[in-house]
């Protein structure tokens, strides 16, 4: 079972594939490999894992790896670097494919190398992680992290192809799986009300990583990430409406130092953007509790960490690159299955959010 | 007497502005400025000549500046990642400017953190060189360099404005600005016969920096690169002729590590550009003398410096972005006027060229 979908933006248009035993057939990379040479980058967890079956595959290539550290803590300019030294220390040249296989993390820190080696070099995603595939392989924001911020230094990028192979995600660490149903649940969220109540049917079934519904939910958060992508590449407006939960979000990752995955603060900022809605008259508060309800039946978490004041968020959030001239923008929702971007809210609303703790969409 | 010409790229069509008295008339800039905050990038030896002009004239705008040292070794990611610190630390914003006030090392620099800072900021060029205004400030070309090759991190990234205040020019040291003539002959070989001619008339006037031949000069100069890159935003094709003497030129910029000025190294790498050219039967010999007769009448050099070997010249050039899986590409002449690309050059000619020194053009 393949099921392709388009990113369609012109002339840098892309598939998304998605399906099973992908990795392991040629004939789905060789029509976007540009020239003779790849380069896989992945890190020491996933090369065990998948690395020799797809140098397999490619073995028509000269291949060679670059094996990162795994960890949001690597994403810096220092890992970027030590790519770029991969690449020139092994010749590849301006027509050189880049492989990101991996998460979140090789893949934004594969797509940033791939737009900045020689002005921009062709790259494929290899998605192996749920929030991989659903979110950050998707759309083409490349980014490292600076020590101030998260994702503050990066470019957008397009890869050639995203290609899914849901094998991978079998042997995916529960934690980390959770963590990508977070964006799953984002996307019905801003976009797809009926979805919503797909999933909150679907729960045990994707919580057993049950295959059918695996495939749905990825194939429908997958289109609805390339719809929005395709209506506002470089997110001049529209596409702002997928950081929902992630201005709070990156505050949490940042101040716990990526303690929290970035799913599992995603989970927990989408809460806060509830609440928010919800204290401003903006959503009902049977709709924030339902959208707290459903991330909470997941085991995602749903409070924000003890150790992590309002103080901080607030400090964290102002530097956020959501912040337009010195005024936060976030975004809310007004009902399930819509997003409002806006810079109009009460700001005691907004400390009440950051002080309430286990009380979030509950008051 | 301020002339304005046009980068034509679609929605990321730009001006070129070309006059006197620029640096200090905010109407210049303010159309270009995207929110409140602006940071002037420039150097060591900038900084004391135009930074606080540029500053009175953004008075109205929250401007701080960082300032780098100054020199093409210091064209590098550590120094890019200063940048990036600067602008976490003073709280830059997705809406902040960039002006890059210097020469092509730090619009290169400039170039490529606008580009990237917060996946792309507002990028002014400001050229306070020759070379950076007939050159890297037009075409969206942003770099730094890697231990191992010149310009092989960077993104093709345009700016809003390039202001070219011809001011400026007159503080410019000799060996500088002619390394900025050479550029200038580039364009006439490439594109302009009749250009060439003019300049073969002007050379006095134009050493002696007389303002209507130098205006003269950077507006033709100007327009044709903004020609070129309008046809081939991303060097796909026929953008690659800008190159001509380049490929030779970086080699002899890296070996001789950066002693020999960029637009040195470019005098000497349309020279053996020239030579190969005529060795392969491409150009007449006469074209090929009157080619090394203009660089020469400006000064500038015409032989490699004789510590650099073939050997090392082959090695370096086989790392040059222009490689093309394994095949080396080379812009030539094959008349004044007209550039030929092309990987088709017999190897024993090319070694002649390579060995050839103060013959080259000659034999």
């Amino acid at each position: 079972m393949t099921t392709q979908l388009s990113v369609d933006l012109g002339a840098r248009s892309y598939p998304i594939v998605v399906g099973t035993g992908l990795l392991s057939d040629v004939g789905r990379f060789a029509p976007f490999i540009a020239g003779r040479q790849v380069c896989i980058v992945t890190n020491e967890t996933i090369a065990p894992l998948y690395l020799d079956t797809l140098k397999k595959t490619l073995a028509q290539y000269q291949v060679d790896e670059c094996v990162l550290p795994d960890g949001e803590q690597h994403k810096t300019l220092e890992t970027y670097a030590r790519v770029m030294d991969h690449l020139m220390n092994n010749k590849h040249n301006r027509s050189t494919t880049l492989i990101a296989l991996g998460g979140g993390v090789v893949g934004d820190i594969t797509g940033f190398a791939a737009a900045t080696y020689q002005r921009g070099v062709a790259l494929i995603q290899v998605p192996t992680t749920l929030l991989a595939l659903v979110d950050s392989s998707v759309g083409g924001k490349t980014a490292v992290n600076h020590p101030h911020g998260k994702n503050m230094i990066g470019a957008f990028y397009q890869p050639r192809l995203v290609l899914a192979d849901l094998d991978t995600l079998r042997s995916l660490p529960e934690r980390e799986y959770l963590a990508g149903i977070a964006e799953i649940v984002k996307y019905d969220v801003i976009r797809d009300a009926e979805f919503f109540g797909w999933l909150e049917a679907n729960v045990t079934a994707l919580q057993a990583r049950d295959a059918a519904a695996l495939d749905h939910a990825v194939i429908t958060s997958c289109a609805i990430k390339a719809a929005v992508v395709a209506g506002d590449e470089r997110e001049e407006g529209a596409r702002a409406i997928l950081n929902f939960g992630h201005t709070f979000g990156h505050a949490i990752e940042t101040l716990t130092r990526y303690e929290y995955l970035h799913g599992e603060s995603v989970a927990i900022g989408m809460v806060m953007a509830a609440d928010l809605s919800v204290r401003i008259g903006m959503l009902g508060r049977a709709d924030g509790r339902r959208i707290k309800a459903l991330i909470a039946a997941f085991g995602l978490p749903v409070v924000p960490p003890g150790n992590v004041t309002a103080d901080a968020m607030r400090a964290s959030m102002g530097m956020d690159k959501k912040v337009i001239d010195g005024r936060l923008r976030l975004v809310l929702t007004s009902s399930i299955g819509e997003a409002v971007v806006t810079d109009r809210f009460d700001t005691t609303a907004f400390d009440a959010t950051l002080t309430a703790h286990g009380k979030l969409c509950e008051d």
